[in-house]
């Protein structure tokens, strides 16, 4: 039973969903389809590669992923077979970033492969939903086009460090307002390790110097920086107590996608 | 593996979705189910008839479709055997609007079906689950009901043809801001045909003069007509490279829902 | 075919719905996934609890409901089989509410489980995953954990009975603006049974005399009282004739939330 999980800015509830989902169905129907979500911010592929990093190593081997954001038809599409799953989406600025450098992969040109019906304003149903089926029947990667040249760089910012800092950014706001950074577990251990540090905020009080390891670690109402389940240094409120308040680290720290979070160490 | 599919406005989240599907893989645990789309406008067939014209030819033949949408008790609700597929909803003004005229089709009374547990309030999980249940566990349509007279004439309203011109409306707003209108590829090709166009917009520099295959055929920024996938004429704009960016033909062409849009012949 | 549910105040195209997906289907690939809602309001587990009442009783037996609102590592976390069902939740305040008074039931104490990766942030990825998966492959509850002390007392305020009045409050209020309120049908029968009663709106014109059956037992554009699908008392409209209207109960009536429903008895 092959998975296929469709991420895009098509919006929640868009019938481009289900037009993807009858025409995979149609072809492989013992496919089972995950939706990641619908709603990256439109023609954003980095907000979908941030995702698709996150929800990828919870999916079996062969899992097949559609990344259907910024797809063109006058776009290289390309196929990566990596970590033993495939991921589909066209060459842009991001997609390359899907993948860890130095790991191995496998990129196909999918130019090859064109559905029975020419769809050209919908290229994400003309050219991976034949490509998936062809994978969620068995079929071989190698038939469905040339070895592709190198994915493009991509264009992340990695975090940066300097000499009393490490620098990075917010990646991404939360449903619950949590300020979700590029800077990893890893990352954070390697620049910082056990150096006390200050993550100034807009007022003394509500500066970080701690990394805790669960949001009850704090006290309700109270700011806290951990580690989520992906990995990845989150600036975040616990604020369990107060049913659909939006108290969330955004509105209360200040915090807003793109900013910069310097990281400074204080010993 | 029947595949039901489900289009209604209770909107994304609904716990009414899950009571259906609940209902159904109770009758029918081998169904595949398929969400069209919960954000149909409320109370509005006729866009819940749009988007299952465009998804249903993507399903394979025995799928189930339910419009859930204005449905209630003391309205005819039936069961449309149409393409080999199946189409259940109430007879309202825009359910006949699913099948085309001079199209073969058989449509039933679901009258006779009801529920174990009688459920007034939400006739379709009384009436649309148990039939759909029947025929997902490969039951004849006959068997539910008797032979419907015929469908309520559509309240759809057709683009007209003037001497000078060809008049449409906007059918609906997407969610990147494209204004989708009511006329097809095949009705544009036969009443314009190679004819000289213009489609007057509130500024002379937005009028559009062309019809284009892609949204890329058009410079970044720039608005631009096409057929859409589903082969109605959309008027779109390409503002691809702007992340998250409203700026949709919505907000720059002052294109709204149920506008009319006029074609003039120029030659 | 096992089934699984999955509710949670994630919001709808949260990525952590598919992440617990992919967790549970590289766990138990045969598992059926079906989303209850993600829109419950943030934090608030009563929420969670009325939405599960109403769906879960549409579900065959085994299904496996995981209700991630307000779970968290410090929480005691418990699977309660009841009506030939499953449920996992945190034992917060309104847990137990999901079980009716009397009705036999079996708690486990969770905490025996945990997921090969330790995710500390994300206890419904480490504890209920494990747990579903297990259950979904026909493991016995008794091996995931030892049997639970009773569960917390809710905090549902039932509705009161005064000598003059039944007094019940809104519970929430549905997508078409539809005010569900605590009082079912059974207690309103016991209750309020034969008399002749009056529930007070904002002016006598919009009072409430009658309970009836449908929502179109009423003229379009008045007021309705009925029994929804799950049995609630519904303060509603019947505004199906305004596509997109949203002229609900909600906004014509000012009903809000949480806010008191007097029925009194007039006879």
């Amino acid at each position: 039973m092959p998975i296929v999980t469709l991420t895009s800015d098509y919006g929640e509830g868009s019938p481009h969903i289900a037009q993807l989902k009858g025409a995979l169905l149609s072809r492989a129907p013992q496919a089972t389809l995950v939706d990641v979500t619908h709603s990256v911010r439109k023609f954003d592929p980095l907000e979908a590669v941030f995702h698709l990093r996150q929800i990828a190593p919870e999916f079996p081997d062969e899992t097949i992923h559609l990344m259907c954001v910024k797809v063109a038809c006058n776009r290289p599409l390309r196929l990566v077979k990596y970590r033993r799953q495939y991921f589909l989406g066209a060459d842009n600025e991001a997609f390359g970033l899907l993948f860890d450098e130095g790991e191995p992969l496998l990129a196909f040109d999918l130019s090859a492969v064109r559905s029975e019906r020419p769809l050209p304003t919908f290229p994400e149903r003309e050219w991976f939903v034949p490509a998936a089926a062809h994978l969620a029947n068995g079929g071989a990667p190698e038939l469905l086009g040339r070895v592709a040249p190198p994915l493009q760089p991509g264009a992340w910012i990695p975090p940066r460090v300097e000499s009393d800092a490490l620098i990075g950014r917010v990646l991404y706001i939360d449903h619950y307002g949590n300020a979700v950074t590029n800077i990893t577990r890893e990352v954070f251990e390697r620049v910082v390790g056990e150096r006390s540090f200050l993550i100034p905020m807009r007022s003394t009080r509500m500066d970080f110097r701690k990394v805790h390891a669960h949001y009850d670690d704090v006290s309700i109402g109270d700011s806290v920086a951990l580690f989520n389940a992906a990995g990845y240094l989150e600036l975040a409120m616990n604020n369990q107590s107060a049913p659909g308040g939006n108290g969330g680290a955004d509105a209360l720290l200040g915090l807003f996608r793109d900013q910069d979070v310097r990281i400074e160490f204080t010993s």
